[in-house]
């Protein structure tokens, strides 16, 4: 029934897992200060991605506002992870960019 | 540090526990289904607003576009439940009401 | 780098999707009444599922614990759904058993 | 209605609220090496506070489990933010044993 929103959950829950493990990565490496605003964003990011999901999935009335500010902070994350070299940080900003696209077509489409 | 913030995450979290409230409790009345739009909106703006408290707390950067669509939400979840003669409809309304002017205040001054 | 627990992580967030999708449809059938507690544990249900893999993801010191009571929300989901027929219950029914069997599988493999 | 779990609701969104600020003031310190662990059990000790607290503000069936894992994830954090001499870290820990024997109590008299 909510079919037309299956490809943005589906890109939202891999950003949050994503995300989440990019937070713990960056947490064991040796330069963690300079991991510190990556680390804000993947669980500010990981938390916005997952409830957009739940939202989605549900119909909500919100969705379209929600996506939006979900879009918003996967672009910020996916930029900023993508400024470090790990590789947990390039899956991460991958994930991101990928999710930003989806909600962005979310929203011009709903 | 996140003092400014303050008021309004505590207006978010008893938003929260209101609506989870309310939608169990209409999940039990007899005119289940009259109250079916009211349940969804609960548990939406139960969530939104339990993610926002959550950045405002860490102070992330997304916070006034959050606090924006939890605005949004707890407006229309206070007129649908505002709708309700139920006890706990107009508990409800009343903490919805109180948390959307906590995050519009809170986005003025951000 | 938390690869063990990845199999668990998918068939949590199919289950939190399902969980979700099944509550909102669940709303709109003609008997939503007979449906109440199947929507109560349907939204524990997804909001534990969406926990337990953020927990997953990050590596987290309790997800044993957290896997189990996922394994036990989702045993009392899947069985409440499995007594309906409409087609959103049969599906978050069987979402619900594969999410309890992963989860009761990673707990014996942590 | 779920009066009995008031004081517990509180106790785990005033916990949750510590929790996000201590995270985010560990990644702010000098030695956010020093406080890796801290940070991690922070934000899943805020996570799990958050869902504890809408589980139980719906009544719902598995209050007692997640209360006992609740419980778990508190004393964990509370100890190691114990360790640590900011002021951040030694309001976490109070707010987190002070959730933990409201989880406790609450399992003891559900």
């Amino acid at each position: 029934m909510e079919s037309k929103y299956d490809a943005c959950i589906e890109a939202c829950y891999a950003c949050a897992a994503e995300c989440n493990r990019c937070a713990t990565a960056c947490l064991r490496e040796d330069d963690v200060k300079m991991m510190a605003r990556c680390i804000a964003l993947d669980i500010d990011c990981a938390e916005i991605c997952a409830l957009a999901a739940a939202v989605m999935a549900r119909g909500g009335e919100q969705v379209s506002a929600l996506c939006r500010v979900c879009a918003e902070i996967c672009e910020a994350c996916g930029e900023e992870c993508g400024r470090h070299q790990h590789d947990h940080c390039q899956r991460c900003a991958e994930a991101c960019r990928r999710c930003a696209r989806a909600c962005r077509d979310m929203v011009a489409g709903a």
